[in-house]
């Protein structure tokens, strides 16, 4: 068998079988990443024209491109349609960036933690990815400029609102400095906002793409967390200089993005239709979330610290008495619970022992006190195990 | 600006540059390759599940599984549900194929001439496409053989049934005969079949991948010429030993295809309402392409050769006295006529010259004499050009 080199790169996905196995009805399952299936609007389809079935362009639905540039406008970014490209989901954006920036080797900066899928692919490609460390509030700045100083990365990947896995937003003044600082390198930013819609305290601070005066950037959202994610529709935009690689890219992965998503999509986009979704939508999540803390702060409060998350769908605990929380995983399945070891979220997984990804939308409120006293006693008893 | 050396090889695609001049309405474009826009089917969504709304496996749909491996048994090739990928269109199989076996330098085998997004594609990814020429029943043995003796080719990819750009189609001794290479030498086949149902005789060769015996395979198609290529929906089927890999680098790609088109396509699948439209299908596009035979006769007997297809989309003029196709393409345009240059389809263009690729189902009958009226003008004109 003669495949690629990067083949070799391309691990097995411990989320692969973590959802795999949270697939028994009878798993509670923090694992994952899923809106809530009560959460799915009812769309219809009546009026959608005959020609969406016919081939479209590799740039996206013109009427969406707008629609999308004007909402990116609204929230600082000065952009046109002409700088939108529909993705068959943002994890289609990292693809493309992949593709354009990677060989064997290339040095890119990232948070540490990161998002999941995107150290795997950025790793299949070959990329020597090098960790940000992260505070309450954003990235270590201190940490950042040094390694813009001694490295020369092809582009800094971050996801400043309510990251995936830490449900970290950043503050003002860290994006501010964060953008200065990828001015004065000129090294270009990948910001990555699945989560922005879903803000319970209403904040919203302006993406750091919209603060940079000279570096190139791509941008990057989806409607899955707040739409439907079966459409598989996200999309990017970038920095004029970069925009035509990526559409040429685009073109050469899957020719372009499925129309009959990007005509549901543009349906809701704008819409009192969708504004008053995603009012319903930021309640229920909060609902869960509060309910979340209250039974955490029951099980966990002598074995984990954590931060309450203002957005997104995760809470980060970090383990007291550190261990390998990949280690846990066979117990917390063997007594039907599902979660997220946070050592795959680094690039260095063995020197980031002891925290856990708990998603708090899908697990219904009533087996929510059994499910983490179940998770709670399996920690403990991996710590007694270790201590033996 | 730092970018990947793969996409050194990006080329600006000609092929878009045509499409998009095509886009002017008054334009008679025999360039694209799109289904006709009258045989797009009406289609229903009122009993869609609001659950293809929700995030779905990256193998795709198990039911539409089952069916895409149901309908390829039926065709000969020996498969389980559990071999068949649902891709984002056939296009991704091509990506995802490329990111398994292609590092910079690695040689694979195409057809001269073979279709030019898989061209594309596997040069971005650094391939040395070698190309083995053509003759009316499929490739030359002689010459296969001695491509397969002489180098060490990653795959072979073929496209045997009413091949884009030249319509040729396989005889059934030339599929046994490249089987048999292709096992004695074990190289993979990837064999792609976007064509297959529009057969114009009624005749069905069973694939190649069903001859094989012991050589890994990827057989790749798509409901894209079939039903609605808005939809976005293709498929692989791989042997065992592939699948895991190509799995995993779909996930990686864009987590999985749309599940509104996916349920859509399985409404279709094995249905009577499907063969009813397959059988229109044919018989427009049958006539079609007798009408175009008939004014090519008129217009181009005396410039040109070819073999009328007996299914696809496309005649393939060879003509009498080649020269760069290419340089006809502005000529074209300015009398608003779009084609497609030939020399781009072969792995070595400048070495190809004075090839026409006609598509024939777009145009309408109406306007077909004058189109090629015009075209055959610009031709005579740029064959005088260069002579004098």
């Amino acid at each position: 068998m003669a495949f690629s080199e990067r083949v070799t790169r391309l691990k097995s996905s411990l989320i692969r079988e973590i959802l795999a196995a949270a697939q028994r009805p009878e798993v509670m399952s923090f694992a994952g990443g899923l809106p809530a299936e009560a959460m799915l609007p009812k769309v219809v389809w009546d009026e959608m024209p005959v020609a969406m079935g016919q081939y479209g362009m590799s740039e996206g639905e013109q009427a969406l491109r707008e629609a999308l540039a004007a909402e990116a406008r609204a929230l600082g970014i000065e952009c046109q349609a002409s700088q939108v490209l529909v993705v068959s989901g943002s994890q289609q954006a990292l693809d493309l960036a992949a593709k354009l920036y990677l060989d064997k080797g290339t040095e890119v900066l990232l948070e540490a933690p990161t998002y999941l899928a995107a150290l795997q692919i950025f790793q299949l490609f070959g990329a020597d990815c090098l960790a940000v460390p992260m505070q309450a509030d954003g990235p270590d700045l201190a940490a950042l400029r040094q390694r813009l100083q001694q490295h020369r990365p092809a582009f800094i990947y971050l996801i400043p609102t309510f990251q995936n896995p830490s449900g970290l937003r950043y503050s003002e003044a860290k994006r501010d400095a964060v953008a200065a600082l990828l001015d004065e390198f000129g090294v270009t930013l990948i910001e990555d906002e699945p989560y922005r819609e879903l803000s319970f305290d209403g904040a919203s601070a302006s993406p750091i793409v919209s603060r940079l005066r000279k570096a190139s950037w791509i941008y990057t959202g989806t409607v899955s967390k707040t739409l439907l994610p079966g459409l598989r529709v996200g999309y990017l935009i970038a920095s004029p200089d970069l925009f035509p690689y990526l559409l040429r890219l685009k073109q050469a992965a899957d020719l372009h993005t499925n129309r009959v998503g990007q005509w549901q999509v543009l349906q809701w986009l704008g819409s009192e239709q969708h504004r008053q979704h995603l009012g319903t939508l930021r309640d229920y999540y909060r609902e869960r979330r509060d309910a979340f803390q209250a039974a955490l702060q029951t099980h966990f409060a002598d074995l984990a610290d954590w931060q309450q998350p203002e957005g997104g769908l995760f809470f980060w605990l970090t383990l007291k008495q550190p261990l390998d929380t990949r280690t846990l995983l066979a117990a917390a399945l063997a007594v039907d619970v599902a979660f997220m070891p946070g050592e795959p979220f680094f690039p260095e997984p063995d020197q980031h022992h002891g925290h856990l990804r708990l998603n708090f939308s899908h697990v219904a409120p009533g087996q929510l006190e059994e499910g983490l006293r179940r998770l709670a006693q399996v920690v403990r008893e991996g710590q007694r195990a270790r201590a033996a």
